[in-house]
């Protein structure tokens, strides 16, 4: 006898969560390690107290709350995703994903269940990277791909580093961050995109993500008065961002559907209105779903930024600092997954997954899939990010359905 | 027998002014009030102690140097500029005019020569608006273009206050800031341009200002995800924030040689790697050596403007802030600089300033002419900013004879 989510208990929880931090429209504003990140933390920690869950914390901040089975000897089935938002962030992105797999142990609770495998529910430290960049940090750093004494240098706009802020907030836990003994690990998260509400789709099986490649550019050009200098004599490195912001959408626009590209981090140099700018910073991204035709967007974009360095008589640095990606979900959770929504009658498609997700982290390390559940209209990091009751019930009723087999 | 001014001397004080808020490349960074402007009045009162100078100061911080004359009935004749630089500046754009000034003045008191008239050297406060914005604050102030209160309330970037600035610096003088009791002011200032070199002009004549129009432009648009949302579902304000920019060349293009567009200011929210853009906020302004050509270059930022915002699905809210000019100086200041010139067989050149200029809001009050010296390739607002020892003691010289004749 499989027991039901409470439909209504996970809806309540994901409003209660929306109390901390909110920022006008229904949003909230919870950036990673923040008095309010801390809070939803606190009030996390509160609602698993009377499950009976083991804490345990790493040195970068993730949360691994876990359920004994009734073998020791078996290792976990592991679920989750994130609590921290974008400044201007939605009630759903990530929190959907930790809830869901709140009420999956509630559930079980309440039906007096106890698997034979033990269970772990995951919080995430730093997933969106809005304060601490890069993004997927806690994930990243357990999994191997950055090193923790890196992880704690970065520092925020105000020069707050990881580690002064993990330690002011209480969030530095004893542990080594490390791969832990899981056996499959499963996701669920909002869509972010249109598809599955435009395609009556309640469950999206997420076989990979898109492959992703990041860049840190400066554009070096030379100061010079704006009311004297002529078009021609300038080097101005705030219009050649223009310029590569627009290629940008270029690049973007040719490789859709099954590619994006954006530039959405700007930093003007001397940023006064009389003089022409001379160093602009801007941050941009390729990705596509096919590893190769990301490659050739890049491809596109130095292509682009070498015109523009011509025209422009501007030197342009670029760093390619950070990849992702491609990621291939495991085939058999995915089967697993979309055979746990047919037998609840529910519509399922496969889709890959364009933004970037702690399970691209997780994915290396043992079986892992994602589940998405739709995006009201397709909007997300946006207040009005929405999704609804049933929705997100859907999911954590699959992911239920699944942990269950997975876990004896 | 006119005295000549000392070219080494008055070098040197140009060399050992810039000893203060050096930066690389030989420039300068003393913004408005921070203690590098600071430490710079002080270094010029210093030098104005043994000529016997009676100092006076307003409360918006502008310097009055006056050296008595001979008979107490007659007003001022004035001349000066500003001493404060942008935050890549070189040494001369301002503080050449200052010390020309007190060349004129060292000049005489060497010759033992004591004007009819009163003589006064000012340093204005905050011309370049780098920290405290608007530019030419203190001579705006002084002409009643601005009020006092609304110029204590404006702060920098950091929040601090005008006012407090003003306080903390100690320059904030008792003196209500008024029109003062001139009878003609000049003002020597590098070209910043070059035209003067290309045309081996000694001395340029500036018979008036470009009429100049000011915006500041707010671009709304809707927060998205960078890796889920199609560029057509977006509404980026950074994009179009973009495609500003590059209009706003355009309009530049189109209007040279006689008219300047720029857009040199640029800030983004939320500024987040994983976020579209939603509101980004850009200053622009356009300008010309025609009142009417001018009117007409706002009249195309608008038109792109609405095309950038029908296309884009984003608002922009437009504040024109500001205009100056058009100003034309006085006719027979600039045949007296003129001739003056001649008598000393330099070659001149009638000139109009493209930039803002302290004597824009003096024009209005009493008579008012510029000289210009030449700028070594044009450059400015640019460490790499020049004009040899010999360019500025020829302006120098020219102020002097013209003072001389002005006062009597």
């Amino acid at each position: 006898m499989i027991p039901d989510v409470n439909a209504d208990r996970l809806w309540q929880s994901i409003i209660d969560m929306a109390e901390i931090g909110p920022i006008p429209g229904n949003g909230n504003c919870r950036m990673a390690l923040t008095p309010e990140d801390t809070a939803a933390r606190a009030l996390f920690l509160r609602w698993c107290q009377p499950l009976g869950l083991r804490h345990e914390q790493d040195a970068i901040g993730n949360m691994f709350l876990r359920r004994a089975g009734t073998d020791a000897a078996v290792p976990a089935v592991a679920f989750g995703s994130h609590l921290d938002t974008v400044p201007t962030g939605g009630r759903f992105d990530g929190t959907a994903g930790v809830l869901a797999g709140l009420e999956v142990l509630r559930a079980l609770e309440d039906a007096g269940l106890r698997t034979k495998a033990p269970l772990e529910l995951v919080n995430w430290m730093n997933e969106e990277g809005s304060r601490f960049h890069p993004a997927m940090m806690g994930s990243r750093v357990a999994a191997g791909a950055l090193s923790l004494d890196a992880a704690l240098a970065v520092t925020d706009n105000a020069g707050i580093s990881v580690a002064h802020a993990l330690a002011e907030s209480g969030q530095a836990g004893p542990l080594s961050p490390m791969p832990r003994d899981w056996t499959a690990w499963l996701e669920l998260h909002i869509e972010q995109g249109p598809v599955m509400e435009e395609t009556s789709t309640d469950i999206g099986i997420v076989t990979g993500t898109m492959h992703a490649r990041y860049f840190n550019l400066t554009i070096v050009g030379e100061p010079s008065h704006v009311g004297t200098t002529a078009i021609g004599r300038r080097r101005d490195s705030l219009a050649a961002a223009a310029a590569v912001i627009l290629a940008v959408e270029q690049i973007a626009l040719t490789a859709e559907p099954d590619g994006r590209a954006s530039a959405t981090w700007i930093e003007n140099t001397p940023n006064a209105r009389g003089n022409v700018a001379h160093i602009t910073r801007l941050h941009c991204d390729v990705r596509h779903n096919e590893a190769a035709r990301s490659v050739a967007m890049e491809a596109s974009l130095r292509q682009a930024l070498s015109e523009i360095t011509a025209r422009r008589q501007v030197h342009i640095d670029i760093d390619p600092y950070a990849t992702f990606g491609p990621i291939l979900f495991d085939a058999g959770l995915g089967a697993l997954l979309r055979r746990k929504a047919n037998d609840r009658q529910l519509t399922t498609r496969d889709m890959t997954a364009a933004a970037g997700h702690d399970s691209v982290f997780v994915a290396p390390l043992c079986p892992s899939a994602m589940l998405f559940v739709p995006s009201v209209a397709g909007i997300t990091h946006n207040p009005a990010e929405y999704s609804t009751k049933e929705q997100v019930a859907r999911g954590a009723q699959v992911m239920l359905d699944a942990v269950l087999d997975l876990a004896g």
